[in-house]
């Protein structure tokens, strides 16, 4: 267990120096075995942008802590339903502006799906042609409710769910893996609101017309 | 009184890693004894991105100071008004770009409201409903009109005041609650200046006509 | 070969801490010799963010590894490419949302010229109405026709190549030249699209009527 | 003169960790004596991103060399002009995305005026009314004729002028007041941008018409 606390710890320490846990929020977990299901998973209402000897407790597939760390994140079920229903080994969950704005516009639409960028081939699509798709979900405040509602919209190749107006899902099946695949997300959204406001701000025309 | 000043100086560093002291702007205080109230505060006009070993200063209710580290804070008698006002253990004061035009978009209105947005939680509020306004005040020169300005908007369930153009107010019961108030702040501000932005520019009709 | 390696490392570390590497993207080489040609080149599929001792792996002109650290990076048939068309020793591709965004924006034009901004000294063009160009190339799946591409495009001039969608590959005679080249690209990158932003709001317009 | 090489080493260390030199720009200057005139400059060309042993030269009222460091920076002409004109005992010259912004939307007005903002407190100006005025000047290629027009828009409370496409010079009594003059014209830049932006996207009709 060793390993996988300090694989958690050290992808932790990389999302906080990003700035991705502001006012306590977010939350980690890795997969310590599998029949049964345990994991490892941050304690609830800490500041993860510090470094304790308590920021992980062992829970087991209802989500009961087997250890003494402390209380497990409220949100350890949404890690529990992607463990079951993929073949995820570690699974992140974070709020930055950029996955808030992409699950606010495209919620109506409930996914957005990106093609011709580069980006997507960090998910293993390296087809010309090929592209990603990501799930969005509403936001509901009972937290059982949330994560049926993210295990419904997993298929085969879902590899994160976006929560409206909440943060991303992400998963892998390993952490090298699972922060591959957010660090891409979290790429691709920022890409697309810009590329969303240089449409609306209509540059090409800009460009075709003018000095600049 | 070292664990309070330790706690002050962590927070400290922290904001001063976020660049939240531009040009010496910024003060913290945190409550060090009740009745008669004293409080570290910071040191007037010194570089915050440094450290050194008077950054702080303990005054009394009148804001006098009681230790010879220097002269406290101009703004100090804010944070005494929040003390008296409240039960906050610790108040931060900083000056962001996003804080800074929330307080100029909003001030008509006298407050700027949030709900629907998950990290309203990091204010303890879970209600699916529930929702967190900030009050915005007039930024006087003279600074007990200030002071008194902003203790008269604090309402008990009060976490936060904006003052025009200046900058926010923030507190908690104790040092690691203030952080987190102010940090999910900062958030809520940043995401709510770029909804505004999405929504001035159309997105959601962008995303429904364009290849995007 | 001690000495490449190691002006490579600092240059991956700096770029890293520039966050350039999301989701292990970007490669970057340096030349070890000239006749025949041997290069450094990043190896395949790494965490970019994390420092190893098989970081690089030697190449011969035809990209086929030399030493045993691992796979060459897929992108390696484009820095031969440059080193064969060049005076390059050392070139970095990398991918930033700023990149991204000129090489969709200018794609149709097939290039982007700068003028009258300051950082073009950093290429060396010290003349009042100097003027810096980077051409612009297809995404090409096929990697072999990418690096034909981007050999098609280099002029004697050229300094740098925009991929659409993709991210930039630029060079310098060295590792510090190549890196001056980089930085001076993404800040008149960055530069660029702020114009175009103002241009497209208007702001002189809202210079002149308003407040502000 | 070893106080003031290590007062300017901070400040260009500070400086670096805000990436403010990218691609070798921007150059910084300390006097070190009065009669004749005498100050550490930034070494021509080296990347200010690292720090060595020769990174500053010491020059006379000239410009001339007067240790072997190396060249002076180009722009050491700017430094003397500043130090003849004023009390300044530190100079800073920086390239940012957003001074080069405002030195382009508002080079026609010849100026830019900051008022009602908090952050000009930071150039000891604590009147109700009180205002900053920072000159805009032609980015002459020649660099005499460029110290000459900044000598010449310098009024006796001046301590700042913008280059057109160019950069910012700053100043102060002392290093420490130089480096809170950047920090604040810097964030005053920002500001301002995001003003506009608001008031060109008519933000505030939007806060009063829609749902956000």
């Amino acid at each position: 267990m060793i390993l996988q606390w300090n694989e958690l710890a050290s992808i932790k320490r990389e999302l906080a120096e990003r700035d991705w846990f502001p006012g306590t929020s977010g939350n980690l977990s890795i997969k310590v075995q599998d029949d049964p299901l345990q994991c490892l998973v941050t304690v609830s209402g800490k500041d993860k942008y510090k470094e304790t000897l308590e920021d992980f407790v062992l829970v087991n597939e209802d989500g009961q802590p087997l250890t003494d760390e402390g209380k497990p994140s409220a949100e350890t079920v949404i890690h529990l339903e992607v463990y079951k229903k993929t073949d995820a080994g570690c699974s992140l969950h974070v709020h930055t502006l950029d996955n808030n704005l992409i699950s606010d516009l495209y919620f109506e639409q409930g996914f957005i799906t990106f093609k011709g960028v580069e980006l997507i081939k960090a998910f293993g699509i390296w087809e010309e042609d090929g592209q990603l798709t990501i799930p969005i979900v509403e936001n509901y405040a009972d937290l059982p409710t949330l994560g049926k509602a993210i295990s419904h919209v997993i298929e085969p190749d879902t590899k994160a769910v976006l929560i409206r107006n909440h943060g991303i899902t992400v998963w892998g099946r390993n952490a090298f893996e699972a922060k591959r695949h957010l660090e891409a997300c979290e790429f691709l959204f920022s890409y697309q609101m810009k590329l969303l406001h240089a449409k609306a701000a209509n540059l090409k025309e800009v460009i075709k017309n003018g000095s600049y």
